[in-house]
């Protein structure tokens, strides 16, 4: 019974999805559905991304459960943004996005970025129009993470292991996170970055800019 | 049409998580639900729990999407433990927790911790039968989480502020957290710990003895 319901809703949902790619392939848009948990930086990456001369127009949208917060750190950086509120639900779908792009100039950028709930598991589930999937793993969650929260691992083209200037303070083992990760995905390409150090950044960005393979 | 079928799921969740509470109440059982998002340390605080000598008999359900090594963890320490693998559901809900009270040796413990799935928004969502919620925030998250994830600090008795060692390395703003959840909840108790150096660790244990109250 709840597999049923659960299958009509991701019906409907890839239903929204795909009338939003139309959408996003009529502006000439890449989009980037970026996910991690709770507190790993996605909103900080975002911002090194903004701040880099990277030559890209990058709009964004902000998903929380409360707040405006992170959009308005977009916000001080110029960019277009719009922050959705799912007022309690845990992920972003593919309608919230529908509803938000109204409010964004889809024809004036090139790259947008979709900033999703931090949750570990469920923005994996459901598509929201994106080109890729890419996540955040902040090295202070620990060496576990790959295979105790498969999915994310699975679905994305990129992996940024963020707090890399974390470090020397904590017990984790990177190695055993790659090792996991790619056996996971062995297509995984995989970053370590700081946004503190700036660690990673420009090869983040020369990645980004050869996936949006602008003419 | 969503709501109304996440109500009827949270009406069945809710009558099976009474059961429980009469199976808990039957064995003279105090129950915790550990709840935070991923990599913030609760395995570790059990751990801790477990090595301090508290005069408890503590049993512990691990809930995790997939992997056993928290249970193998807790196993170690020579406490009664059942892994759940919850196969995608980013949550334990009442029924998951019912079929797992079979494998535990209730008349035997005083004190069984729940460990939910690393999730800091739905587990706050889904009542198993406890006598109190507790939720953990690594203070590496962030400042801005109580205000962004409101429920879980909302629903919680205590909150465990975690990795207080990292605190030098970081530029978070404890008493802005203090603040938020306090206003979000003025009767939540709030402890500052680290696994690392054992801070707060018995401050944490006295607090859990007074709730269980044993006679």
């Amino acid at each position: 019974m709840k597999v049923k319901v659960a299958t009509k809703i991701l019906e409907a949902n890839d239903r929204i999805a795909l009338e939003n790619r139309r959408l996003f392939d009529k502006a000439g848009l890449f989009v980037i559905n970026l996910m991690s948990a709770p507190g790993a930086g996605k909103t900080s990456i975002l911002e090194k991304t903004l701040l880099h001369d990277s030559g890209l127009k990058i709009g964004v949208i902000e998903g929380d459960i409360a707040g405006s917060d992170d959009a308005e750190r977009i916000e001080k950086l110029g960019a277009p943004v719009v922050q959705i509120n799912t007022g309690g639900a845990c992920h972003l779908d593919a309608n919230m996005i529908y509803e938000a792009l109204n409010d964004l100039p889809l024809a004036d950028i090139d790259l947008l970025f979709i900033e999703n709930v931090g949750n570990l598991v469920c923005p994996a589930e459901f598509k929201v129009g994106e080109d890729i999937k890419v996540m955040l793993l902040s090295i202070t969650e620990g060496h576990d993470k790959p295979l105790k929260y498969p999915l994310m691992f699975q679905e994305s083209s990129a992996l940024l292991l963020n707090k890399m200037d974390l470090a020397p303070h904590l017990e984790v083992d990177i190695e055993k996170i790659r090792r996991d990760s790619l056996s996971l995905n062995p297509k995984l390409k995989i970053f370590e970055v700081s946004c503190k150090t700036g660690q990673g950044i420009p090869e983040w960005i020369e990645w980004i800019k050869t996936k949006v393979r602008r003419d």
